[in-house]
């Protein structure tokens, strides 16, 4: 299950920036750059709900921060 | 233009593995995580192929290390 | 040559947050965590002021991003 | 308290490589750059001493991976 955090509208994103900065400076014409952190996690479940459903719950408690980032699963078939 | 850029196999993925430990020590029964970086650039370019091009160039020049990481470009239409 | 990276106050630190959420979810009574960004920098230079002056200079064009982060140099003796 | 945690001499450290990249094609003469990663902890505890005790515990729980990273512990007074 892949897992996708990006930050939230409003929020900079410093690496994305950075990242921006570096592309524009080497002749690069780049626009903008938005940094997303992706985790492909490998979960033992009894179904693919269920593993949707831990991999949601490990999201709220741990892996994104609601205030600043949002994410969004995609299961892999 | 989204770049995706992963650890080659063989590689420690030291992100991945620290998300792995948490989450089974928070009672999620992970298997294995793979973190992996993604960005989402806009470039000015005279067509997507143009685009493409330029992604790819600044893969090679900057963003990704060949000894250790694979990159891969995905157009969003 | 040490550059240490800071979110400058008030601006959220996402990975911080997610670190100390983690260190309390496994019972450590974290009150706070702030993540900082070092990176040792070995640079050409005629002299130890020439070196800390490529470096800031540096830091100002690339590293650091003047409107979330400080930046701090340190000569390591 | 300060942790630092940086890579064992060996592992390849993809961070300070990109970064020693950017810097040679900005003209900046980088020799090597070593990405560090620190986190400022401020824990509840009853002393000094037990302060230490329980953030060494976290690094060995979760903060560092021993295989590829050292971590040390610094007070600051």
């Amino acid at each position: 299950m892949e897992v996708r955090i990006e930050l939230k509208k409003g929020v900079i994103d410093a690496e994305g920036e950075t990242v921006a900065k570096s592309l524009k400076l080497l002749g690069f014409p780049a626009k903008s750059v938005k940094s997303v952190k992706v985790y492909d996690i490998s979960i033992e479940a009894a179904s693919e709900k269920d593993a949707e459903s831990k991999v949601e719950s490990a999201c709220k408690r741990l892996l994104a921060n609601p205030v600043i980032q949002n994410y969004s699963l995609r299961v892999m078939k």
